[in-house]
């Protein structure tokens, strides 16, 4: 196809395709002509998960960049690398963190992580980070219980189990990097306003507001 | 306290107090004499609180500003506004999204809040940011199951079970805004980080990776 069908078919502006192709985020079409090149179904997937992940997951250019150069990679090791890359996106560290955890809360995630049976690693960021929350919460006077904490971690153990549950039925490598890295980006949108979906109907719950659907039903 | 103690019981560099004082993020203190001023626990609290919402949360001081004018402001309405502040934080809209959702991920959502019951308005933010992530997910080619989205929906109405049953238990007006405001900004962390820290537990689950607390297990 065109460039124009394909602005069409994704309802992208031509120049952004244009500045897509400059920045190397999508490959160039094939040569038709002096100023014509012809434009395929891998451009056209391409393009959309570009713009998945830069306009909802609010990744920059050059993430973006990053993160497909090691999906386009041909080696075969490229999982474990992709897997690094995506576990340092959206970080809470890359926010330059400057309280300083104290060792109550260290122990409170080692005791959280042993209580649960999950197997984790205290040097990988993700671990990190949460010792820097628990911390936060801690400094700031509302300090998490270890009875919510791991209902909190329950609930996210599950969220998890969810998406490996998609993954593992994709047999293509292409299609399954692809699908890693929209987890990565687009589930940490999902979760983020599923939460606030789920808060404003549990707070409703809490203020016993009438469910419009049974007229008259708490006051009868 | 003198400044000297505020600074150090918080690990905050004097300048940086400073700082907050002529953002007017931290209360002034009592006038004490022509360069000095006593602070009390208050400002000690509140410091905390402000380094957690920048530092952990990944506010900026504007954010932080709106938000604490609404907890400090005296009206007993303020409950209402304060949730209207904390619902535009950290929205996937504000990433200026221009996927344009279509009739079927409207539906889709629809759909979801219906199947689950749970009181809902699609005029709200979280609502239509759902909607945009739905599409998001469609347009990369990897759509969410509806399967898959009720399992997500009910894990985050987990979640915000836990937050809800702390919340109740506390009494003080300001306490109880205080936390509404670290429940928003560092729950969204702590929602984050736990997800990446479940990932890699249930990654480890897939790969069969032994436990090295049973040495030799899978293979004898």
């Amino acid at each position: 196809m065109r460039i124009g069908e394909l602005s069409e078919r994704t309802g992208t502006p031509i120049p952004k395709i244009k500045y897509y192709l400059r920045e190397g985020l999508l490959p160039v079409g094939e040569r038709t002509g002096r100023n014509q090149a012809r434009y395929g179904d891998e451009h056209l997937r391409r393009l959309r998960l570009v713009r998945s992940l830069t306009e909802v997951g609010g990744l920059s250019i050059a993430t973006v960049r990053k993160v497909l150069g090691e999906v386009d990679a041909p080696e075969l090791t490229t999982h474990r690398r992709l897997g690094h890359t995506l576990n340092n996106i959206s970080t809470v560290g890359e926010r330059q963190a400057e309280l300083e955890p104290e060792e109550e809360d260290r122990a409170r995630v080692a005791a959280m992580v042993e209580r649960l049976g999950w197997t984790s690693y205290p040097l990988s960021s993700a671990y990190r980070d949460l010792v820097q929350v628990i911390a936060a919460y801690r400094q700031a006077g509302h300090p998490v219980s270890d009875a919510s904490l791991d209902r909190y971690a329950l609930a996210l153990e599950e969220v998890s189990r969810v998406g490996f549950a998609e993954f593992v039925r994709i047999t293509e490598r292409d299609e399954l990097l692809e699908k890693a890295v929209i987890d990565t980006v687009l589930g940490s949108a999902l979760v983020t306003v599923l939460r606030r979906l789920a808060h404003m109907h549990i707070s409703a719950e809490y203020q016993g507001v009438p469910d419009p659907e049974q007229p008259g039903q708490p006051d009868d």
